[in-house]
């Protein structure tokens, strides 16, 4: 099909005709789908439901030190989830905490202590005139709600496919001391399935922060979430990286079993310096007397080790491996040639990246909504949720089935068609 | 035997030299014996252990409005656990919140919350030049840390048979604005057993604080715990009594099943008036997706309702009744005619709280210590850990073996006498 952006006026009213009459007969099915969030299939939940049977009423559950995991005590995590966290996170044992149920959970919990405590004995944030985070973007909806709630100033930096653009990191974090952070899921990206190359983590492991207490979170949701076996991104680990450089207080590493096991019910993590994990720890044996332990077990004792992590993964690849290339096949077939958008091609996570025309994002969220379609509200990927191109959408195809998939992803490039045409006419919708 | 209180010198000089000769005795059996905490014995823990067998790899995992309890979703807790710990805390569904495994988390979080966001749109009380809070002494030490941890100014306010010094209390929040909090334990208060009448609860909902943004911390952390079935405390339910009093906002009610299931692997909760719970569930949305809604899951297929909650309640009590009775028999017997202590007959809970003469509470602990014997120490009911009379210590009789309590109780009673001659000598450990 001809490019859209070398159509005459009249081939793109023809077009368009078309389009509007096509949307209607698809508003008319009376869909109701859900392309939102990175939530697990109900057929992913099912790999894991054997973790239900791991656990009996006839069990020992003792930890390896022979602690009851059944009554208080062990604040930071027993010694075997440790281990299979810190596997997880390339870490060793002693690196690690083990949390509740949600890395989020910690990392809100991180810039709550922030500011009412500081950071290892630093000004408390809350003392501070101003206090700015960095935030690549698009990036995950959910952290910049956090710094938005403690009225943190955020500093949009862009991503590219290699990470965040480090010039202006560099620059940033180096000249000014009220930035005291930045947000990364530096392996596969939300929402573009990025990974920070090898360069990247370099430069961010020898950055010369104004602020002491400059912190990078480090949020490795998707360590192990492959779609592929003979194809997969490599990030380099970067707490090794960081001591390597003398910066060994740098960063913070968070990651949790949400997306491996049951999320809601799986187990999260802080991997970090000595140091700094001394400072979470400060905290948080005033907050809790300590975390499920019986669910650290579970999972121990299901997944055992790393091997079994990444055997367990490769099923939830076979999975969403297809919902990924049918999405992706859809958007090359139905908009390859417009030149309208691009998008991410991804060798893991849970997101493709759409990039629509200029000032066309919340156009094609509200037709897919008006038509029955859920999409990620236009604007989440950005801080303050203002995307200031209007352009950026994250697809999460992973929770819904394959033909109702199918039939959103249809549904979606349709809106993306019809919004392009209207905005090229200058038809607002 | 004689009342130490009525011994000439030569008489106390004489016990001295025999009770120290028996100390030393005692030290050369090195006993490894623990008396500090409030953690239930293993037999007790014994009594949840099919709850591990509730939920299997072939059950079916959604809550009753059909939610896959799996996945995400449900931030604020499934129903039918609001419904059970609704009933537990004697409140509607509505009013409750569901938590993670740890109610003291739960209180941390909001000191933390009011810190940096305020109280219902009230002033953060970290832009404030001072905050108080009332701690009703002696008290639940983690309590204490909390509010010392945040730099809070803590207020110690005596405890009377009936609850707090609400004369005091009145007098207090009345008049002071910076006075936001006060901790209570209303029910088989830590560490009396108390539990506040009637009279006290109604003053409580009647409190009229110069500071809009004061609330009560009602930690119900016993409200089922009761050591016998015909000899049980009643407490007032504080929403309800608020309500009427006009004062709905007032009080944060909290709750968990740590010592009902597995401490660290129960679950908590929060009730309160619909205007304090959206309070609660804006901070909840930045900081977490949602608790482990397959722990609540469990632990409703396994207790059902509040008549399963109280039937589990009464096999704790078979374990643990007899090791309260043994050590108040062993306290009688030993110092019951001496004049040289005071405790607590508690109809529940999981403490003693034991009265030596002034100046002698650290001494004896540090006797106890000495002789193998852990205490919770002195001073630790007390915000600052500064007990200003040096008296009381916390028996916590439920964790240790029949065997080993009736030996650590002994060798109690020993330090206490000890430490009553050596004092009434003018000699100082």
């Amino acid at each position: 099909m001809k490019k859209y952006t070398e159509m005459t006026q009249k081939e793109l009213l023809f077009e368009k005709e078309r389009l509007e009459e096509e949307y209607k007969k698809v508003k008319e099915k009376g869909l109701k789908l859900d392309m939102s969030r990175g939530k697990p299939a109900q057929d992913q939940l099912n790999l894991s439901m054997a973790m239900m049977d791991v656990l009996k009423g006839d069990s020992d559950l003792r930890c390896e030190t022979g602690v009851d995991c059944r009554n208080y005590g062990v604040i930071d995590g027993i010694p075997e989830a440790k281990r299979l966290l810190g596997a997880m996170s390339e870490v060793e044992p002693d690196n690690i905490i083990i949390y509740g149920n949600s890395s989020l959970n910690v990392m809100f919990d991180t810039v709550a202590r922030s500011m009412t405590h500081g950071v290892m004995g630093n000004t408390p944030w809350c003392r501070l005139p101003k206090v700015k985070f960095l935030c690549p973007v698009p990036g995950y909806d959910r952290h910049f709600k956090i710094t938005e709630f403690f009225g943190i100033e955020m500093i949009n930096v862009p991503m590219h496919i290699d990470g965040p653009d480090m010039d202006m990191v560099e620059e940033l974090v180096s000249q000014d001391p009220a930035i005291k952070g930045i947000w990364c899921v530096p392996k596969y990206s939300n929402p573009q399935g990025y990974t920070y190359s090898q360069k990247t983590v370099e430069r961010f492991a020898r950055l010369r922060p104004a602020a002491a207490d400059f912190r990078i979170y480090w949020d490795n949701a998707y360590s192990i979430h492959h779609l592929y076996d003979d194809n997969q991104d490599f990030l380099v680990e970067i707490l090794h990286e960081c001591e390597r450089a003398g910066n060994p207080d740098i960063v913070y590493k968070f990651t949790s079993t949400s997306k491996v096991s049951f999320p809601g019910s799986g187990i999260a993590a802080v991997a970090a310096s000595k140091a700094n994990l001394d400072d979470f720890r400060k905290y948080m044996q005033i907050q809790t007397i300590g975390h499920d332990k019986l669910n650290q077990l579970r999972h121990v004792r299901f997944f055992k080790d790393l091997d079994g992590l990444h055997a367990h993964m490769r099923k939830h690849a076979a999975i969403i491996r297809p919902k990924f290339e049918m999405v992706l096949d859809t958007l090359d077939r139905e908009l390859g040639s417009l030149d309208i958008g691009t998008w991410t091609r991804p060798h893991g996570g849970y997101f493709i990246s759409f990039e629509s025309l200029d000032g066309c994002a919340k156009t094609i969220v509200a037709l897919a909504k008006e038509a029955g379609v859920v999409m990620t509200n236009a604007g989440a990927t950005y801080p303050y949720g203002k995307d200031p191109h209007d352009s950026n959408i994250r697809i999460a195809p992973t929770f819904p089935k394959m033909e109702d998939l199918q039939e959103a992803a249809k549904v979606f490039v349709l809106c993306v068609k019809l919004a392009s045409v209207r905005k090229m006419l200058g038809q607002e919708s």
